[in-house]
């Protein structure tokens, strides 16, 4: 297939890498130039514009931080929207909010496009072992259509509906449940570790006796060791997570008190400065609040 | 060992079977003496109070709800207390209060008793397969003396500390991760079922693409199945272990944000009538909260 | 002076009528004609759009429920703001997003207008005596030109700054206070109901011995006596303050953890039916997870 | 009457000389003996013990801190309750538990003396003045003549019910709505603080515009004047309330989320070592928490 991908961070360029493996024909667009350096020359074509790379694409992927991103690439000076042919369908693959998965979804349809949203889980690791898992919706015959393009960097995909925008829900209650998880543990290692107990102990009976989950692990010795920097996955990016998934319940009118809990907590972090480092530094805040700092 | 065992409940049973099994001798006691039929006759000795039991004993374990069964097997009408011989090890391994593990602590000390509080994790079916996990603390030669017990129906024994209160609060601890898991679960999938996506469906994204956790699997399906009853784990004793962690946190102050929000949570279920239910029940007050009962 | 007055609800009405007591030439539009009846006639001009209303107008009042309401206003089909000559004056009573009223600040800025944001304290009954409290902010000169505005329906008039958005951001703080009292007279009273002490009574005490506050005396009298339709303030309104509070926090990273609770209460009574009720109905939410309904 | 007094702090104190005024006889106790070295000599009779105060009392009077307080006093070593003749009466006027109200109920009972438990609203300013707000319960025939005592240094009775710990839980239901509102004040001093606007003003709209309560009046001039030292209330007795106003709602299963969140942000401002200041120390935290300290 003839694929157009915008969005080289760390999770997009192993996906093209593997894209380019499964012997698709790709044109990447990277709003910074520099990251289309680590292409494969002469494999990948460098668009320099986002209507570059979508003219003759048939699938058009974006792989985005946030909406501003995306909204930018599509429909801002020289965006990929007016270049895309009738029947080129967009596959968004970034944590969009709701209302705003919704609009594009509208955009599409009067435009003629074909549009799928299908955020991912995985961190960059597994999009580099190809072995990341899809959650995707939209009609029918359009997931069958990016079903190949899945094969190449997944494990796996679900698929949820033919309304675009619950990928995005989906996507977004799964990331909330992490920062949950996380605030919880920051509070219980608060508690052992003022009782004089090691976090790394206690997350480690934790997980043995209890969850038996990599994502306890691994962010377990996150929080143990302290190492919130390099982030795996930036405060401020895990907030906006939270807040869209509250602004996706309340369209709806659904409460998720313990979603506001994470996001204040979330919040005073990032106002002290931290919303660039991992987010499970969160745990630094019941520390404090417990008188420990 | 010459072995007492108190509290024969789905829990106590299979315990004391296994440490049978093992070779040691088991006087056991029950309030509601019922229970007893259950045991291998003439293997077990049958005591019709705990002081009966607690004779003779090497080691007194008791396997009871709260704080207060263990004050009356202990210290109510033909209590085991006195009757314990200088050097005779008592074993707690139910879900006490700190304060109450300090308590036993305090009077143990000074009538010459050995005290090991060691808390498990795990279900009856774990229990009946030998594979429970225990939490001990104490002092270094009473938890050496302790193992020979715990092997008998354990995969393996953590030890966090000599203060045997440190085993109860790493356990209350761990109980209330799972009572803000539950609540983080009922949260998402009031959000993703309004949205029209079945929560059996979003479970499994979650647990497949994320978790991959036994705990997520079993709790996941309780919700999902709606299915309440017969409760593994009563709401109530739930509660009452939310409760004890705040009270544990309290008193080394450490505010625990999702502890409060939690408990606010199940007590408002057990005020609509649901105590007696599994606490993954907690489910349905978010889906009350959003308008869908 | 000429003005034009557009929204004529429950404030709105009575303010035209104290302008044109105090000799002001007043247009006044409204979205629904049937209220322009209530108008003195001959002495109001009535407006078939808010354009025909604001030309000639030096100063053009909005007194509307939403953000959405005032953008339509302005500029939507035969909007205002085209036919608002250079250095004429928009006065915003309403209590608007304060990111909106950062809007309308460029976009005056830009077309020559002078804006004042300046919502009120004050129920419509005191809107009928004249006795609203403005707060106001704007350029200096701005609002010393409003105040003779102000002067004719109110008994005093605070300014908070330059940026006319700050009156905004006040006027939801308070209003945020105001949801926070709900829900606290709300918990309290389910407590003492409960205990078997009427609601009216531990009501009468607080107000008499602690706060002597009309405030809490008329909202007590809401709660206590179950008196929620007509509605004096609906609770979807009221949710929207809160929710535009958390937003304008947010903004300027200020978590606030009350307004978020408060936030999800009033969530979840709207996703009950509620909506329309006045916002004291909040109450019924404490005594539904006290087990009282 | 012939009336002992026990705990001569700055409200027991003032109390004690309206007592005097009045024409009753006065024996006092006061732990630490220097307090009563401001009696008025010669006219009360300054006892050595509790009990010693008790004997011949037809009235015992306690205005302590806490429950432990009046634990001591009543039967702790040479304690008040064996020096009580029957038929004496008991009037707790102290913020007690409800649990340790109901306990002191049936102590008396079964002793055949009176007790009325009638803690009071009113800082020592209110009780030098004898305007307290007292708040009443026991059995009909025992507050009547509690009432000559309350008479002396009051503006006014609330009884409450026959059942001596319902005023008890009116006082720690009051508290906690202070708590809630000194927590509310302070989120939104935050959020205005940050945008540029001076905390006194927004205080001032606040209560001028809404409120119009000396409570708020009072707190919010703590607030913006940052005057927590000497502490007219203690957070740390703050704490303790809203503590016992959980512990009473959850024996009667009725949650309070707002005071589970206040009780959090009290308790991590004790643990930084806030606990002796006055509690409207407590809007530091919000400051904190939006990253301005």
């Amino acid at each position: 297939m003839k694929i157009a991908f915008a969005g080289l961070g760390n999770m997009g360029l192993p996906m093209v890498n593997h894209l380019i493996q499964a012997g698709h024909s790709v044109a990447a667009y990277n709003r910074t130039p520099a990251r289309t350096m680590r292409l494969a020359k002469g494999i990948v074509r460098v668009a320099n514009s986002p209507v570059e790379a979508a003219r003759d694409a048939e699938v058009f992927i974006t792989m985005l931080a946030e909406d501003a991103a995306v909204d930018a690439v599509l429909f801002g000076k020289q965006g990929a929207f007016n270049g895309l042919s009738r029947g080129a369908m967009h596959v968004s693959m970034s944590t969009l909010s709701v209302a705003f998965s919704e609009h594009l979804t509208a955009e599409h349809d009067a435009a003629g496009h074909a549009y799928v949203s299908a955020p991912v889980f995985g961190r960059p690791v597994a999009a580099e072992a190809g072995k990341l898992w899809v959650v995707a919706a939209g009609m029918q015959e359009h997931l069958q259509r990016a079903q190949a393009v899945f094969a190449a960097f997944s494990q796996g995909t679900f698929t949820v509906g033919s309304r675009p925008a619950l990928a995005n829900a989906v996507k977004l209650a799964g990331n909330f449940t992490l920062a949950a998880m996380l605030e919880t543990l920051a509070e219980t290692c608060a508690l052992v570790r003022k009782l004089g107990i090691p976090e790394v102990e206690f997350l480690n009976i934790l997980n043995t006796a209890l969850y038996k989950s990599p994502v306890y692990e691994s962010y377990g010795n996150l929080i143990a060791g302290r190492q919130f920097e390099p982030a795996g996955f930036r405060l401020r990016l895990g907030l906006k997570d939270v807040r869209l998934a509250l602004a996706a319940a309340e369209a709806v009118e659904v409460p998720l008190p313990i979603a506001s809990l994470v996001r204040d907590r979330m919040l005073a972090m990032v106002a002290g400065g931290a919303g660039g480092k991992d987010w499970a530094v969160l745990s630094e805040l019941a520390a404090r609040d417990a008188g420990m700092q």
